[in-house]
């Protein structure tokens, strides 16, 4: 998508280097990471220099095309599977992570069967950079079908909420719930978009408003509290938002918050959809309440990173030392409260039914 | 209340000078500004170093008398008029600090016609300070009194939602959602308050919380986007949460976010309450509809206040330049989702019939 009017990508390879878009430093700096092994790709999803499912798993499919192109004949399956090792422990529950990895890797390990000249080394590392270019196309690919099915649903002049970042910085081009916002854009249809702020860490605020304003899309930040008083006053038409995971019988994990935008869009008749990849479904979770909810550090309420008038990035402790803070990152939005949810493959109702049928 | 073990009222007087709490530096410095004169006390209303209905009031209150103290023989009455019109001038729509104003300054002018000796200016002047302290008592009193009502609603164990600071800092002692929760507490029941952080301007983290601490109340700041998530896992038995204005019908006008709690409250089947002073009612307002919502400055979204590891107050920008903001500043909840409004006076259904007895 545009950045400066340019187009980017979040990731990708060129020659042996990995080049991330760096979003610590958003909305504030926009920066390109280079990562010039596999072992710096490692460390930049640790940090998370690149973030959000499809992101970080084409990162981790990148990653292992860099160890291929770096393994030496001598150890060249053990250092690429040390690679694999150290890719993986970057973050543990990160289930996109382990998929773009395993699929460059699976690769591999099968040409590496098949082939009959046994130092055929060159083959592999082509096979590794296509395979992982191939793994960050379908992802960018699913994305922009997403998009195809959302817009579908938006009208002329319609205002459309969101929370949290679920665009095209957490996966490798287009986003899941903005993606159908930029197709409507893009096909010329008058589309204004409050952007949730999303407390505590700011994703809202910091990167789809970033990113909206980057592809000129007319929008504004709002407290999260304001996103109920919009749709009570008839301003909102359609929410559309991102997801963690989804659980089988359509169950919803996603950004603290969401819960909250749901329950308000149902008392209000607003139509309430969840983008996401068919990658986030999950059929070995029953129902949301199967769903552990990370709490995170009591500093996200506490502090808070600015840029001051210097242009130099600050952090301000912005509550009292003596009160305690209680952080859930996540919360469960029951199916009952969701419209539907736009993937790849279609619009579906929240449903074991119905998802089922999609899926297989 | 307590501060650093010590009790404090927000506004006070000693001799001619008016004592403040400084609350544009809390939660992260403890200062008493000292006015020296009806002047300075007319700047720090405006200035926001006072705030809150009550409290605004008193410090009214407190302006005319220093006035009535500084005034000259020779211009008295033209010296207390100016001072009364400069005092108004600050807030021009706080009804409260009106009626403090005018509270002291009638009882002068009744006074100045009824005695016998035109000279006795310092009869004026001992009416005037007794009329201002009268003022803040009653201020005080009736706080108090709505928290012997809303403490009757919270049992052993209970864990309170509340939205804002609508605590002593907002009025002259007690406060009113909060006033509850330190009689509970002081009672010996076991409480748990669990402190939305009230963005945009995070009254909620910096006061609110402050006061727990301070009171030895167990507490944490949560993200607004976290209240609907405590609810629906049954973790919050009770909601209280102040009014900036209540309509004839029950419909309530307060800090933005307000009426997304309410509808999760009800949502979770879950008692939500409006704790203010009989003042807060509007009988003139019909309903919810004809409150006027300010929005405000979209800086209370691009920028925020903390301190630094040098303990120094510091502005820093957290959202990008080129996206706008709304910031609607107060929501209306309409009365259906109100379980009942605690006043000095009882709690009342929030409907038109029992808010009229109440206040006949």
């Amino acid at each position: 998508m545009l950045v400066n009017n340019k187009n980017y990508r979040t990731v990708w390879m060129q020659d042996n280097k990995v080049s991330l878009i760096n979003q610590l430093l958003l909305p504030h700096k926009f920066e390109i990471f280079i990562s010039n092994n596999c072992q710096e790709t490692a460390n930049a999803i640790k940090t998370m220099i690149v973030r959000g499912a499809g992101a970080i798993g084409a990162a981790g499919a990148y990653g292992v095309a860099q160890a291929v192109l770096e393994a030496d004949k001598d150890n060249f399956s053990q250092y690429i599977e040390n690679a694999v090792l150290s890719l993986k422990n970057t973050r543990p529950t990160a289930q996109n992570l382990f998929a773009g990895i395993d699929f460059v890797y699976d690769a591999i390990k099968n040409a590496a069967n098949n082939i009959q000249n046994k130092d055929n080394f060159n083959g592999l590392r082509r096979i590794a950079v296509q395979k992982a270019d191939e793994f960050a196309d379908y992802d960018a690919e699913s994305c922009r079908k997403i998009g195809e099915y959302g817009n579908s649903l938006i009208k002329d002049d319609f205002t459309i909420q969101t929370h949290c970042n679920a665009g095209w910085l957490a996966f490798v081009d287009w986003g899941s719930a903005l993606s159908p916002v930029y197709l409507a854009h893009r096909s010329g249809k008058k589309v204004f978009v409050f952007v949730d702020e999303t407390r505590p860490r700011n994703q809202g605020s910091s990167l789809t408003a970033w990113e909206l304003a980057n592809e000129k899309v007319p929008h504004a930040i709002i407290a999260d509290n304001a996103a109920g008083h919009y749709m009570k006053e008839g301003k909102t038409n359609i929410v559309i938002v991102g997801a963690d995971r989804i659980a089988a019988n359509g169950d919803v994990a996603n950004k603290i918050g969401t819960y909250e935008k749901a329950v308000l869009a149902k008392e209000n008749e607003i139509p309430f959809y969840v983008a996401a990849p068919t990658t986030t479904f999950d059929l070995n979770c029953e129902s949301g309440s199967k769903i552990p909810i990370e709490e995170r550090s009591e500093d996200e309420l506490h502090y808070i990173h600015g840029i001051d008038e210097n242009n130099e990035l600050k952090k301000v402790r912005i509550a009292p030392k003596e009160s305690a803070a209680r952080n859930p990152a996540f919360d469960v939005t029951p199916a009952k409260y969701i419209t539907g949810i736009i993937t790849e493959k279609g619009i579906v109702k929240a449903n074991k039914e119905e998802i089922r049928k999609i899926l297989s």
